[in-house]
Order: C-alpha cells, then sequence, then structure tokens
C-alpha cells in the first residue's frame, strides 16, 4: 500500500472527484428545490412513495437505504409539510403505511424538472458516447465498493 | 424539457448515479475511519490542516468549503478530540489560527491508508485508461455544474 505523502494526492483520487461532483450537484439540486418547500434529505422518500405508494416504514428505509430513525424523522418532516399521511394497517397493528397527499404528488411533479436541469448541467461536457461509457464506469465503481 | 414520466427514471441519471456511488463510498469510508476516532464530517478540516497547518478559521472555511457554523462546529469536536488546537492570532486579534496537534498529525497518517483502501476498491473493475477517462470525465461534470 502506497503511503508516500509525497506521491499520493487524496484530491486526485477517484474516491475525492466522485465526493467532489456530487457535492457541487447538491448544492445546485438544494438551491433549485427550496423553492418548492423540499430538502435534499426528503427528496428520496417523495421519490420512494411515488414509485411504491403505500408502502411500510420499514420498507421505505429499505427502500432509500436509510436508517429507521432517518426515515422516521424525514416522515414526520414530511407530513407537517403535508406531502405525506400515515395510516395505520388494517390487517397487522404493528405496520404504518406511507401515502403521498395530492400535495405531495403535486410537489414531485415539480421537483422532477429540477432534477432533469441538473442532469443537464451534468451531461453538458460530455459527448453522447460519452455519457453512456460514465454511467457504465460509475454503475461498476459503486458496484465493487458495496461488494455487488 | 422532458416531463413524461413514462421515459424520465430518475435511477438512470448521471446525478443519481454520483450520489449512489458517493453514498457506498462514504458508508465504506466512515466504517473504515471510525476506528482511528474520526468521522466523515470531520476529514475534510484534518485534510486541509495538514495542507495547510496554522489556516485562519475562516481560511479553513474557504478551503474545505463548508460554512462558518460547520467549520466552528467540526474544528470544536477535533478540538475536544485533541486533533487540534486554536490559538488567537498575535496580529490580528479578529484571527483564530488552526494547528494540528501531534494527536491529530498522527490520525491522519492512520486515515491516508484507509482512502488508499477504498480508492482501490473503487478502482478494482476499472482498467487503467477506463480509470484516466473516469477522472477526466467526473471532473468535466464537476466543472459543468459549478460554471467553471
Amino acid at each position: 500500500m502506497m503511503t508516500n505523502d509525497d506521491f499520493f494526492d487524496p484530491e486526485d483520487t477517484i474516491g475525492f472527484l466522485i465526493w467532489d461532483a456530487n457535492r457541487a450537484m447538491n448544492r445546485e439540486f438544494s438551491d433549485r428545490i427550496a423553492q418548492h418547500g423540499v430538502t435534499l434529505g426528503l427528496w428520496p422518500f417523495l421519490r420512494a412513495l411515488w414509485e411504491g405508494d403505500g408502502l411500510t416504514q420499514r420498507e421505505l428505509s429499505e427502500k432509500v437505504r436509510m436508517k429507521g430513525p432517518t426515515t422516521v424523522a424525514a416522515l414526520n418532516k414530511l407530513e407537517d409539510k403535508g406531502f405525506v399521511r400515515r395510516q395505520g394497517n388494517k390487517n397487522d397493528a404493528r405496520k404504518i403505511n406511507v401515502f403521498l397527499t395530492p400535495e405531495g404528488r403535486k410537489v414531485y411533479r415539480k421537483v422532477i424538472p429540477e432534477v432533469e436541469a441538473v442532469n443537464v448541467e451534468c451531461l453538458a461536457n460530455l459527448s453522447p458516447s460519452e455519457q453512456a461509457a460514465f454511467k457504465d464506469m460509475i454503475r461498476r465503481v459503486r458496484n465493487s465498493v458495496t461488494g455487488v
């Protein structure tokens, strides 16, 4: 393992470059969605509910790959904003299902164009063949880290 | 702008893929550095001080591109852990310089091999020429988002 500080530049690692690109994107996306009353931390839950309305809290946690307490905190905020409602499961009293409200569906539709706009910005300097190659490679990077 | 939900898959966007790869890396890196008493949020500050020991709090904020209160909170934690010390500037009473302690330098040296190990994991599924192409492309993605 290389440990010579003269030759190892942390800012030239793929890890740093992914982290730095992600930070830039997050900032841009946060700025864009603030006007719709959504934060970066809430968006994955809105998206997961759009795709699977009525999921239980546990299923939601798994789908967004967040811990239980993180999910509960996010759902509390989304409920306060009127974007989701919780409903006890009729067949299993231990389960709580979560649904998007009409307001929540409306805000999802407002955020999607912002997702697309950030995506357009990301792609601006890549040719179509580079875009395809980049997506393929970053999937392989993720999979090698997660051991998939 | 494309808004047809039938054709737009958010999980296929470069934005999502970067975010998801970053999350996988963060989890792996967090798990590895916990044993050294460092968290993901503290690491950028240790790294910045290693490169610029004695920076002022404001200079540090700019270098890591975090907001002032975030920097102050991180420095408080690093001071509690004995990794940094603050010292009032002799020439300008408004300035506070921050220095790594010997313990802070020691922990930096312990974390660097973890950075390298995560990097090795990231690169495992990319050939050398793909690695170079990927780094070049992700820099262009970041720059197009930040408008550089």
